[in-house]
């Protein structure tokens, strides 16, 4: 069986909400501090990361381009904590999520170009594919679950799907 | 009496270290994940957020940019949290931070340069001026202290300087 094509749609606060947040200032409304020289548009994303004595963790990935045709073959999701992406590089990247199925596994999954002002954050225990840098060697700063507890197997489950999976063929530019 | 004036120097992991933590990838080793496409520069920053039942905040801050010379004339601070920023725009900016002397209040503060690819995370309690943009309305990722108890007097205390305070002449590029 070959791989099913997946098609690439807009990041939208809307269409993202079953699997977290985007985190974006587009439509909110900032309020001004310091003396009115900042903008702040407060309280972006839904951080689940106390679970099991879990600490909020703040690293940097730097993510290899991905060239299209883009294989997804597997999605993995973190059970104890949320995750959430910021981009560095102002580059747009992919983000690919699955919705869990009744029995708890990944459905077929969705496939979201994000602009370079654009990040996400997966809710906690939500299927998403690694990720996706696109056109450069690309930054993400990058806020997920550490602390104790945190066997790195306890907080990571992978799933693959049958066959070749999915592909997502062409990327168009935003 | 006039301002003083305050040389800026770089901002370095080491100068910046009574403070708090530099957010960058630079002289860290990073370990491999997602099947070797992504690189992880891990644990970046202490987040001091959990005091008195707060909770972490993923915001975004949009500072309007400021010439020199630039006037220092107060530092504020947030006894019940730490605070984070990391630039989105790949602009320098500018850091201004003063050690608490033995009463607690401010000493003379100290300004560092940083780059548009250096975060800065703000130790619990460290006195430091409000953002200081530069170049360009610039945007950053902000992680602070949110959640019951922050009535947002109790995690913001103010100090202005006497007199006419410091200024920053002049800011070189890097």
């Amino acid at each position: 069986m070959s791989a099913q094509v997946l098609k690439v749609q807009p990041l939208t606060r809307t269409a993202f909400a079953p699997f977290g947040q985007v985190i974006e200032t587009k439509g909110v409304q900032p309020y001004r501090i310091n003396r009115g020289t900042t903008a702040r548009f407060d309280d972006l994303a839904r951080l689940e990361l106390a679970q099991d004595g879990g600490t909020p963790l703040v690293s940097i990935f730097r993510g290899q381009p991905f060239v299209p045709p883009v294989a997804i073959r597997m999605v993995e999701r973190h059970p104890l904590g949320s995750q959430a992406f910021m981009p560095l590089s102002g580059r747009p990247y992919m983000v690919v999520v699955a919705p869990a199925q009744g029995d708890g596994r990944p459905g077929a999954p969705l496939a979201f170009l994000a602009r370079g002002d654009q990040g996400v954050n997966y809710s906690r225990g939500t299927w998403h594919h690694p990720l996706l840098a696109l056109e450069g060697e690309s930054d993400f700063l990058v806020i997920d679950r550490g602390g104790s507890g945190d066997g790195s197997d306890d907080n990571l489950e992978e799933h693959s799907y049958p066959g070749e999976g999915f592909v997502v063929e062409e990327i168009w530019t935003l």
